[in-house]
């Protein structure tokens, strides 16, 4: 059974109202990691988690992608000290914005586990999108990719955000299932079946290793 | 208590993690009502319901709107009879589009209970956020409007992407409880906790209704 | 010698600057025709021009197109009536918009000349650059277009203004030469400069035909 | 007499034609001083010119708009010291890119003169427009800007383009005449009449400071 928790029920009636279809590998593939730095993988910061288990898938991905030669991007958040790229009405929505993602201060930096490459793009943002407000469509034409292998976190937040806005541009969408994570379990479990209903498909790591090593 | 339902310890868990705080109204609202045309609120739609009780909900703002002279939008969805707006990736993950909105059909009308005005502007949108692809940033801006106050369906579609791309864009963002729903009710449950915890404030009816009547 | 007329010295001095190289073709061109319909074809029209010898140039790239089975795109622009889609900035500026571009009038269609077929996009747009506030880069990304091949008119208007952000996003754009037009001579020479410099290669309508036909 | 150089007719005819109308100011306006910064004043750097002239406007600028409270925004661009974030269609068309704004080099640093403090925002863009790849516009939603004050350089590449996005999303939109400046004379008066028909108002330092100083 492909989904197993109390949100099942979502991707069985979604189906039946014509949603949840698989939208499919396509031809030249990006894999893009969302904001896999301290700020989010350390116990010690408030938005922070052990993410050590989805860091292992997401480091073995990188691997493949890397023999490949498939295009990496990566993803951190950051505001300026005093916050006045914040604005007003984002900061009293998100309280913890005042500490956590100082630029220039070790949360934003990726984590070393990445071991980022020189020709790997990374990308601030500052939304949860990582197409929103970056030049992220404009690298992925330049590469001319029509595929975007989404990893990192968190699944209720950037992930599906990013994935929602690549579908928007139309490109195949794949959310990777263990490449994933969210704080809390049950906002990953049905955000993974909304992000899979309406804007990209949630694939085993396992199929997506056998998609990348398949091409060329 | 304020969320009750399987899915309310996610609020709790936000909560503690930093999110969740209340972006507030600000001084110039505008209403924005979703899809809310026959595709949806026929249930002889595949994608559509009985959307009654929500649409009732949605005519007592749009009047309160209309008295305070609060400037109103509506979306509709539609593409080309040959889908050729379509793309490929897009109508492999939802099957649905092949025949729910097509320009030109019944489908794509807004609802007549919402009795649109002539200088209500309605914004045919191709995805889920009414932003993307569209001119609404730049009617609101061209309205000094800094509050958004969303209506309408479906919550984890639509209303979500919305509301998402609204807090992307500064502006204060509200979620009417009453007057969005989904075809899924817990989907519908699950979403405005995700939405409250990260982009848009979910007020209730009654209280949108008393703040759009302190005005002026 | 490429440029005859009293701006050419732009084109010199830029060039030594370190700009107006050539960006060149890539694999998978679309042509876009930008706003060829009666309010800019028409003398009759405000904003319009007898554009025969262009549209005489656009016709044939059309048809070397088709039979190469190219993507084609065109645009047209239109506001509702009551010209409540328009900001007040924007119709101060441009004051002929209070009768110009009426959604549903005849001035929004396109030419006939064009034969414009049901596979082909039309995308309505509000703002000059084809790009903004609509779905054109995510048609683009659908069919995997890495370059933009750009007629129509104006050149000191949409055709730059499309020419600009279809650089921005990283396609291989081209204008062609005699496939674009402005109604004042010395607007379309200045501007095809700026373009050659900054954004798209100007080429003319021979070696894009030469280009187009070299395909598969 | 308003404009007075070969180009002069172009303004004059697009008059006739329904266009350069006056935008006007609006309530709320903020300053913006696009890319000045080494790679633009030294007369060292490939695309640098000696911007004294024009800089000194901007401290004047500068000055009363501190003293009004009104929002102040810098641009500034870069790119990684290997070009990956330059696309290869851009690399081509704009080779002064090789070496002239690589990420923490002095080229990329605003100009002393500017004296930024710490609550004004710098955006690091990489295209012509402030607006394309960065939250300016949400910034400016966020502060419910109406009204933007374009100064800096080039007028016929960054200014141009940032007017003509500003015009998009309905900002009632001002270039700052002797506040601007491109490295050729011929493109800067071209341009200013090119902007002044279609996106923006160009008006003098001197009404702009009285308008400024006419606030509150």
């Amino acid at each position: 059974m492909k989904w197993s928790n109390g949100y099942a029920p979502v991707a069985d009636f979604y189906v039946q109202r014509g949603f949840a279809g698989r939208t499919g590998f396509g031809l030249t593939p990006a894999l893009i990691v969302i904001d896999v730095a301290k700020a989010w993988t350390s116990e010690e910061s408030t938005i922070g988690n052990d993410m050590t288990p989805t860091i292992d898938i997401i480091v073995d991905l990188l691997q493949t992608a890397r023999e490949r030669k498939i295009s990496v991007f990566f993803t951190t958040m950051a505001y300026d000290p005093d916050l006045h790229e914040v604005g007003h009405a984002m900061l009293n929505k998100l309280p913890h914005l005042k500490t956590s993602l100082i630029r220039g201060s070790d949360a934003t930096v990726l984590h070393p586990r990445l071991g980022r490459r020189p020709d790997e793009v990374v990308i601030e943002k500052q939304r949860a999108s990582a197409f929103f407000g970056t030049n992220l469509i404009s690298h992925l034409v330049a590469r001319s990719i029509d595929t975007l292998l989404v990893t990192g976190c968190s699944t209720s937040g950037c992930v599906r955000a990013t994935a929602e806005s690549s579908h928007n541009y139309n490109l195949h969408t794949i959310v990777v299932r263990e490449a994933v994570s969210d704080r809390s379990d049950l906002a990953h479990e049905a955000n993974l079946i909304d992000i899979d209903n309406r804007y990209a498909d949630v694939v085993s790591s396992t199929r997506v290793t056998e998609y990348i090593r398949s091409l060329k």
